[in-house]
């Protein structure tokens, strides 16, 4: 009997927005994986920690943040390369993903390493466009809407014929990105429905219209940009 | 002091979906809110029943399928002003939404009848899309991606426009949409590469690549397409 390759989404940064699901397998997790850009410095271990058994292996993956795409590559694989004996021998692996797994969560890395070799259960979590939405009370879609997700590393003229053609965006992974977003925003007359949002779930969090927010943006921050002017019902 | 104007999502169908969060506000909640297409059938309601307080006292908004959207706007009008004095009043309102509650969520059309005059709390839910993903173990996107949400519902033209100029999306609210949608996907040479998800969370939950799915699907089910082949890493 092979174990289980489990990713669980732990969500955007609050530890209570945890699902009641994601509580249940961390609690009898035997292998936990979490992604830190420094040993030490996992931010979903950290959403997860109150409920991390004491008996829990931990695998730490330190992938650092200027790591180019092999390098990254080669350090997933040689993390697949520590995981696959334990899977083999009936041990489940739990990979920790802040916001959905799935998402752009670190866990396709490790369900396309090993997905086709044992069985996988996939935890889905709240993901931070969702979660920015509600701390900034500010609809995301209705009805016929359609919704676009954009990562604002984008080079700008893609970003701005995409954000041209969207009814209502999230552009996520602002960080040093933001001045070149709030130029095409502004090119597209679109600034001024713009809301920043950062640090959800954390003691800094915030959210303020685009004007307000600073230049020098973290990773996880994020625009939410909605074309329709309220009443929206 | 006013009572506040609480939006929880409840999730895609699983009641163990729920997060933290939403269960603690479940149970001390004064005033629930919640829509069904008949009597008795609120599928939000079902989700989170187990965390009803029997205090609280439930208020149903009926809202016909086949409703047009001023009749619509009428019905959430009167509940809207059912519900005013009550917040005046002090008391707190508690809406749920099946997934989250500003992602498609009725719970927008409460927040802009009354939004502006209570204060507003909400409680974000895991959305279909990441749920849908994460029963078929798809990825939705990763890195440089972006990602795209449509309803069914467009006009096909518009429809085709939108698949073709994205990267991975979601097909959202088939029902008897699908095969105009499958239609447009074999033209586009896309429908090799899309799953149909449908029921997440519930008993009858299933997904399948797309050639095998039913022409009559239910509302609530949709399609996740991705360009991208594997290897996604």
């Amino acid at each position: 009997m092979s174990g289980k390759l489990i990713g669980i989404g732990v969500g955007p940064g609050a530890p209570d927005l945890l699902t009641l699901r994601a509580v249940r397998r961390l609690e009898s997790a035997r292998h936990l994986v979490y992604i830190a850009a420094r040993p030490g410095t996992s931010m979903a271990r950290r959403i997860a920690e109150a409920h991390i058994p004491a008996s829990a292996h931990e695998h730490e993956v330190v992938m650092p943040m200027q790591a180019r795409l092999a390098e990254r590559a080669k350090l997933y694989d040689e993390a697949a390369e520590t995981l696959r004996p334990l899977l083999a021998a009936g041990e489940s692996v739990t990979v920790l993903c802040e916001g959905d797994p799935l998402f752009y969560g670190s866990f396709i890395y490790f369900l396309e390493r090993l997905g086709g070799e044992f069985p996988v259960e996939v935890v889905p979590g709240v993901a931070s466009p969702m979660a920015a939405a509600s701390f900034a009370a500010k609809p995301l879609a209705i009805r016929d809407d359609s919704f676009l997700v954009l990562p604002a590393t984008l080079p700008a003229e893609e970003l701005k014929a995409r954000i041209d053609s969207a009814d209502n965006l999230a552009i996520m992974k602002l960080g040093r990105h933001l001045p070149k977003v709030r130029r095409l925003l502004e090119e597209l007359r679109l600034d001024g429905q713009a809301t920043y949002v950062a640090g959800v779930g954390l003691p800094e969090e915030m959210h303020c219209p685009l004007k307000d927010a600073p230049d020098a943006a973290p990773y996880f921050s994020l625009l939410i940009v909605t074309r329709r002017d309220a009443p929206w019902t």
